[in-house]
C-alpha cells in the first residue's frame, strides 16, 4: 500500500462506524470542561495580557518550576533552569535531533519504537538500528551486542531513545534494575541516552515507575509532556538536558518557534496552581484501566489460538502478535471492511519487520466498543487463517514493504 | 559585546524605568480581556473535546477556511488545502528554509532583514545576501544586479525572501508596480519569492496593501500571521503555498510538532466568527498610528542635525541613521545608562553593517513614553556627538561585530 491509499483507508476507518484501536488520542472528554472554561477565564482576566504576549523562548519559569514537581513523581529532580518547554514533545525530540545529529549518525532504537521518533530521525538522515526487546522492554543483551557490533565496524551510536514505561507501541515497560543496566551500558559507550516519558504518570498499580534520568543524569536527556496526563490540544511538552545542552536547545527552539506558545503554557500552570491535578490523572488511570482490561479480556475470550499479545501495566497500547504468518498490513482493509481499525506493525519498524504485528490502543474507544472492536477483529483473524488453511499461507497474505518509509502505514494521531 | 553582554544589557532594558523601544510586542493590553474569556470559555463548553485534542498536521480545516477571509484583505485568494497552519510564522519560515535549502545555498534577503529569519537561514547553513533597500523597500536594480552577478558566477538564488508591507526593520513598504517588478524578476530567474507580511493589514491609512502573492501565485510562498493582528501569544501562523510544496510542508510540519495547537487555532477560529474582528484589528492600527506619530513627531523636535529615520505608513518600526559616524551598538550601553533602549542596527545583517543604524519600535509603549524615550536618546546622541566632535570620531566610537552572529544583539520579542 502506498502512503495516499493508506489515507483513504484511514479516512474510511475514522467513520464513527468502525471502531478504532488505531489512534493514539487521550480521552480528554473525561476533563471537566467547566473547570477547564473556569481556569483559562481566571488566566485571562488576570493575566490575559501575558497570556496573550510572546514569552521566553525556554519557556514560563513559573510553569518551569511546576514541572519539577510533575516530574518528581518519577522521582526526577532537576532544577527549571534545566527545563525547555516546547511544543509538545514532539518538537524537543526534534530539537534534540537537530542538536546532536549529523547525516549518517546512527540512533539506537527499540524494536519497534515510536513512529514518530522514528520520523524525525530519518529527516535528519540518521541511520536507524533497532534493539531487541522482550516483556520487560528493551533488552540490555541485545543493547550491548548492537554497541559491540558498531565498535567492531567502528563506529558508534549517538544516541539510545527509549520509552521505559509503559511503551509505545509495544506497551511493556522496563523494571529499576533493568534502567540502571541500561543507563550503564550507554554511559559505558558514551552514547546519550534520550528518555522519552509521556505515559510515565499513567500506570495501573503502584506508584510511577522511577524515571531512568532519577538513577543518574549524567548522559541522560529526559523528555515529557503534558498531552496524555492533561490535554494534548495544548502542545505543551518539556525537555530536562544538562546546562551546555539545555543552551543550545533553547537557541535552536528559538529558531524554530521564537517561543512556546504563552497561552498554551499559562494555562496549564493555571490548571495545575489552583486544580486537583494528582486527582484528575488518577481518573485518567482508572478509565484506562477499565479500558486495558476490556481489551484484555476479550482478547483472551475471543482470539484464536496462537495469537499473542503484551499486558501493559499502564499507558495506551498493547502488541499483538498473529498467529501462523498472517500479515497484519495485508489485512488491514478486510479489517476496516468489518468496521474495526488498527496500526500495522511495519510502521514501528525502519527495516520492513512488524508484518505479524499490529498496535491495539485502548485509551479512545468506550469499554463495550472495545469488545466490540475485538470480537470484530477475532472475526477477521479466523476468516483469514480459514483461507491460509485452504489455500497454504501464499503470497496473497504477505503485504510488501521493503521500500517503506518509517511510519507510512501509521495514521496521524487524530485519526480514529 | 558578546551574546551574553546583551542579555545582561537586556535585562537591564526590561526594567519598567528605562523605556525600550527595542521589542516587537504588540499591544495585546488593547484586547477586551473579558471579551477573550468569554470566546475561550464558549469553545471549551461547547467543543472541549476537539480543542483540547491533536489535530490535523495541516490545520483546522475550519480555521484554514477563515484565513482565506483574513487574506482576502490583502488581496490573496487561494484553497483551503494550499494552506498549511504553524506555531507562528516563524515555524513557517523554518519549514520552507527545512524543505528547500541545503547547506550553501544562496537566500536573497533585503538589506537590512528580519533577524529571526537570518536565524533560520543561519540555522541551515544558507548563504545570506544582502540586497540594497530604498524608501520603497526592496530595490530592483539592485535584486537585478544581485543575481545578475550570482549567475556571472554560475550560481543561482534558491529562495528571495522578503517583507513587503512595512518591514521590519527598514519600517518602509513596496508600491503595487515595484511588487510586479520584484516578483517578474525573481519568476524570470527561477528563484522562489517568499514573502512574509505580518504586519500587511496594520497600515494606517487607506486599504491593505495587496500581497505579492495577489499578483500571481507562480513561484511565490505566501506567510501570515495572527501575532499582531490578534495575538502573538497564541502563536499561530500559517503558509500559502501550491499544492506540491504544501504537501512537503506538512510532512515536515508532522515530524517538527506532530499538529499545531488546536487550543490555539479554535480560540482564534472561535473569536473570528463570533468577535469583530476588523473592528478589532481598525483599534489596533489607530493605537499604532498615535505611537507612530509620537514618534515621528518627537524625532522631529529633538533629534540633532543629521539625524534621518524612516516614516512608516503602518507596522511597528522605524528604522533610524545616526549622524557622523556614530555607532549605535557602542552606544547602547550608554543608552541604556539614560533609561532608552532600542534594537542595534548591525543584528539586522548577516555581514557587519548597520553601526549606524537602530531600530525604533513604537508598537508597545504608551506615547508619552515614546516621546520621553525619544528625548532620552536625543540627550544621549548629542553627548555622543560632543565627544565626538571634542575627540574625533574615534575608534572608541566604533564597537567590532565582523565576527557576530546574526541576531547575537538582538533582544528576544518578549523583552522590552
Amino acid at each position: 500500500m502506498q502512503a495516499s491509499e493508506i489515507r483513504a483507508l484511514f479516512a474510511v476507518a475514522s467513520r464513527p462506524e468502525v471502531v478504532s484501536l488505531a489512534g493514539g488520542m487521550p480521552f480528554v472528554q473525561a476533563l471537566n470542561m467547566d473547570l477547564m472554561a473556569e481556569t483559562v477565564s481566571k488566566l485571562l482576566r488576570e493575566r490575559g495580557a501575558v497570556a496573550l504576549q510572546y514569552g521566553s523562548g525556554q519557556g514560563d519559569v513559573g510553569l518551569r518550576e511546576q514541572i519539577l514537581e510533575v516530574m518528581a513523581d518519577v522521582k526526577v529532580s532537576a532544577h527549571p533552569d534545566d527545563i525547555v518547554v516546547t511544543t509538545g514533545s514532539q518538537m524537543a525530540l526534534d530539537l534534540v535531533t537537530r542538536v546532536f545529529c549529523d547525516p549518517g549518525d546512527v540512533v539506537l532504537v527499540e524494536a519497534p519504537s515510536y513512529v514518530g521518533a522514528l520520523g524525525v530521525f530519518r529527516a535528519y538522515e540518521c541511520e536507524v538500528i533497532h534493539v531487541a526487546m522482550d516483556d520487560e522492554g528493551l533488552n540490555p543483551i541485545a543493547l550491548q551486542e548492537a554497541i559491540s557490533t558498531l565498535a567492531a565496524q567502528g563506529r558508534k551510536a549517538k544516541m539510545l531513545y527509549t520509552i521505559p514505561s509503559f511503551h509505545n507501541p509495544a506497551g511493556v515497560t522496563q523494571g529499576q534494575p533493568r534502567r540502571a543496566e541500561i543507563l550503564a551500558i550507554a554511559q559505558r559507550a558514551g552514547v546519550l541516552l534520550l528518555e522519552d516519558d509521556p505515559y510515565g504518570l499513567l500506570g495501573f498499580e503502584g506508584e510511577p515507575p522511577a524515571a531512568i534520568r532519577s538513577h543518574d543524569e549524567e548522559g541522560v536527556i529526559y523528555l515529557g509532556s503534558f498531552s496524555k496526563t492533561i490535554a494534548s490540544g495544548l502542545r505543551v511538552g518539556w525537555a530536562v538536558a544538562p546546562h551546555g545542552v539545555r543552551e543550545k536547545l533553547v537557541l535552536a527552539a528559538e529558531s524554530a518557534v521564537l517561543c512556546p506558545s504563552n497561552y498554551s503554557q499559562l494555562t496549564i500552570s493555571e490548571y495545575l496552581a489552583t486544580q486537583p491535578w494528582r486527582e484528575q490523572i488518577k481518573s485518567y488511570r482508572e478509565l484506562y484501566r477499565e479500558r486495558r482490561d476490556a481489551l484484555l479480556e476479550s482478547l483472551e475470550q475471543l482470539m484464536p489460538p496462537g495469537t499473542t499479545w503484551t499486558t501493559p501495566a499502564g499507558g495506551f497500547y498493547s502488541w499483538l502478535t498473529l498467529p501462523n504468518g498472517l500479515d497484519a498490513k495485508a489485512m488491514l482493509p478486510r479489517a476496516v471492511t468489518a468496521l474495526v481499525a488498527y496500526v500495522p506493525g511495519t510502521g514501528f519498524y525502519v527495516n520492513g519487520s512488524g508484518h505479524e504485528n499490529m498496535r491495539l490502543s485502548y485509551c479512545y474507544p468506550e469499554p463495550d466498543r472495545i469488545r466490540e472492536g475485538v470480537r470484530r477483529l477475532a472475526g477477521v483473524i479466523e476468516g483469514e487463517l480459514e483461507i491460509a488453511a485452504t489455500f497454504g499461507t501464499g503470497s496473497a497474505l504477505h503485504s510488501d514493504s521493503g521500500s517503506d518509509s518509517p511510519g507510512s502505514n501509521v495514521p496521524a494521531p487524530n485519526l480514529q
